[in-house]
């Protein structure tokens, strides 16, 4: 492909891409197809000779489009949002073009240190303490890696190599599978699947604790399990205190959980993986209130800051435990300003990154901090907005208090009612929703998702789940 | 940002892209910026109010541009190439627009399915047996990765339970703990530092074994190192074979090592990484003799094939032990559909992943296998250009034979001239390589890198090293 007919295509795309999002609206939420739907729709095998780009944009609605879900439609309102914007799928252009590998800072400086100013902008929006940042010229500061789940494991191999080189210090005669078998992490049996499996990949135990009636982790369970353990000969090592939990967005009592951890020389790491982007709004920042005694903190500007995946933002207090422990340093990867700038591959499982702190720069300048909070503030309106809806109709309970763009519903009563509510939802086709079950109650979640969502996408969203309800209660 | 300011700006980036890519051997390859230098060239802090996009386009070239390594100027010779190409750039702005999560089948089905099926094409044009591909209608297909890091990693956990299950069964009395501390896995020592990686990240044994006059592990020097591990009570379970070493593109003997995992019942993982590509090509399947004895394969169609990182092409034999291994399954993410196809969360280690099967279906369709075919023997033919140059000139020497886009070569003497000579290459700013040292000799790595290279700038390139060897030579 030349340069001339890129022009074509890539304008042609802007144009398809456009056209996609601004009528996003009128599509399907979720199509119809079965299992193995596509592959009779394309060829046995990749083409020998090249076809000219106009087929393959022929082809997009019918073999694509036909199978998506379309997470961006307003009717969308499954899991949790995604990000999608204008300029992040511009910046993510120019990112292809560079195609640098930023492993290192010689790789390509510009990738490296964009990076640790955008982190620094973004640490400032939040109203991150200082010792997170790398303009403070501490030690700390901080990196994009691909998603939330990579930043719980990551934090978790930092407290683990921290907390072995702790350990071999005052006890000198113990093995290297001898600490490892003692030491534990905590997490609310609410925290997200990935904590349990960086657990797994980790090789260390790691304890569910009980949550309040809010589904709160709160600091006395905390220490009443730490206390526990260390009787039984165990080591306390790291806790992942979740600020918005996946099933009902519940936050952890970090300031208590925080006193907890200092005081047992526990690394804290804090998920806030979707709701991290509301702190960009000052009158949320009490749900993070104690985030100065975390060790790691995390979030994703890919699902609720208008920052296409991936980009999952950390930071990090002391990089060196990561770094020290993943420092395999074959010469081919050496060069000579190690060490006056980072070093992004020691931050990471993977060896490979894109320049991914181009989609924060364009998002972040030409949306502006305060379109941001703007958008943020304008879900948690429309959240509300459905909760209302919900609550004045009698039928209907929340199960957990509405605090950003979720709303856990139900309709009062026994689960298989709630359960046949949302396979009628999900069966006319029209909006599309997930359930989550805590403590045995079975609820629905309401996720404001679109960019594009409007107070009238709430009130027929609602008027679906309303006339859904009528059917499955005339069945009773 | 509204669409039609997105139309303007992506059209403007298309624009700029063209003229960047088709003028980029004109640019300094390494630029001259000391670490540090973006910092004081943006403002401290994300502005409150949005920008004009032609502001950020007016920065590109100021902020970014200035401290970019440009990976893909034919003067850039270091690591291996990443890959470029028109078609995949326009497919990810396609999946940014999408912007699906595809963690299930449900959450959105072309993600999925088209994933399944490019890995098919892709696996037959590598020429890959069925039981690998999911067309053959057996348990094997393929999947995404984001690097060949996570690859080997995903391959050494599904090693990891097959062996934890199967050692179970033979002793119902051994503990968790004490299976883990006897499995003990193997590499050629000239294996990429992901495998070193992987084995402390999966908290398991990893020997590294020393390899024959060619760089290649052999059958037998595996056997040897697998009886003693046997009769010292360890339970052998892993062996990654590299295809293409990174210090110096050599080519594991995989037939013979796959011939001894058979026999000891011990998951072999092929890591192709970069010279796996060149398998489309049948005269150089030969390198890949014995691939019907792994249990999965795996490699970067984002290196030498076009498509643009990250893309890690993976197939499993038995996908089943990585499901099994990594299935944490809350009730948000379950679908009704399980079962009748992959969902691909269990066979990665993040949950989220983008919709990048769309590059691979714009590059084959776009560039045609052909094409692709041409370009790699093109890049090969090009490496043994500069090996001419190199042999003509009696004061350089060849590390390594040449299969692929590599040459491994260096002045016929100690290290220390070596490394004066590439201090003197990359200090006159022309070009850019890297080093290797294997046994204690030190010498040059010259990649073929750029999709732009032509004959006139191997020479131009070999004028350079000329240059340098001549004023290096005349100072001792």
């Amino acid at each position: 492909m030349e340069a001339k007919e890129f022009k074509d295509f890539a304008k042609a795309m802007a144009d398809y891409i456009a056209e996609y999002l601004e009528n996003i609206r009128d599509r399907q939420v979720v199509p119809s197809v079965k299992p193995g739907y596509l592959r009779p729709l394309v060829p046995e095998q990749a083409p020998e000779k090249p076809e000219p780009w106009t087929a393959v944009m022929a082809d997009i609605e019918r073999v694509v489009m036909s199978g998506v879900t379309h997470w961006h439609s307003p009717r969308f309102h499954a899991y949790f949002p995604t990000a999608n914007s204008y300029p992040s799928i511009v910046a993510d252009m120019l990112s292809g073009a560079i195609a640098c590998i930023g492993f290192t800072w010689i790789a390509s400086p510009a990738c490296t240190e964009l990076e640790v100013v955008m982190l620094d902008w973004l640490g400032q929006m939040l109203g991150l303490p200082e010792e997170f940042l790398a303009r403070s010229g501490g030690e700390g500061g901080g990196v994009i890696q691909g998603t939330a789940s990579e930043a719980t494991l990551v934090a978790l191999l930092g407290a683990k190599a921290r907390a072995m080189q702790r350990t071999k210090e005052q006890h000198p005669d113990w093995t290297e599978v001898e600490i490892l078998s003692k030491l534990v992490g905590y997490c609310n049996k609410q925290a997200h699947s990935s904590v349990e499996r960086a657990g797994l990949l980790g090789g260390v135990k790691l304890r569910s604790l009980k949550h309040d009636d809010k589904r709160r982790l709160r600091g006395d369970t905390l220490k009443e399990a730490i206390d526990e353990d260390i009787k039984n000969g165990l080591i306390p090592f790291y806790v992942v205190a979740t600020l918005g939990t996946t099933s009902s967005c519940a936050f952890d009592a970090l300031d208590e959980i925080g006193d907890v951890c200092k005081s047992h020389d526990v690394w804290l790491h804090v998920d806030a993986a979707y709701a991290g982007s509301a702190f960009i709004c000052p009158e949320y920042r009490h749900l993070m209130k104690g985030v100065e005694k975390a060790d790691s903190f995390n979030f994703n500007p890919h699902k609720w800051m208008l920052v296409n995946f991936d980009c999952s933002a950390m930071w990090l207090k002391q990089p060196r435990w990561i770094v020290d422990a993943f420092n395999v340093d074959p010469l081919y990867l050496k060069h000579d300003m190690q060490g006056s700038a980072p070093d992004y591959r020691h931050w990471q499982i993977p060896l490979g990154r894109r320049f991914r702190s181009l989609k924060l720069w364009f998002v972040l300048r030409l949306y502006g901090v305060e379109n941001i909070q703007n958008f943020i503030r304008k879900h948690i309106g429309l959240a509300h907005l459905f909760e209302k809806l919900c609550l004045d109709d009698e039928r209907f309970e929340l199960f957990e208090e509405v605090t950003m763009g979720l709303v856990c519903f139900r309709l009062k009563g026994d689960n298989e009612t709630n359960e046949a509510l949302l396979r009628r939802i999900n069966g006319r086709g029209k909006i599309h929703l997930v359930p989550s079950k805590v403590d045995d109650v079975y609820f629905l979640r309401f996720a404001v998702c679109s960019r594009f969502t409007e107070e009238s996408d709430i009130q027929s969203s609602w008027e679906e789940i309303k006339t859904s309800a009528d059917e499955v209660l005339a069945e009773k």
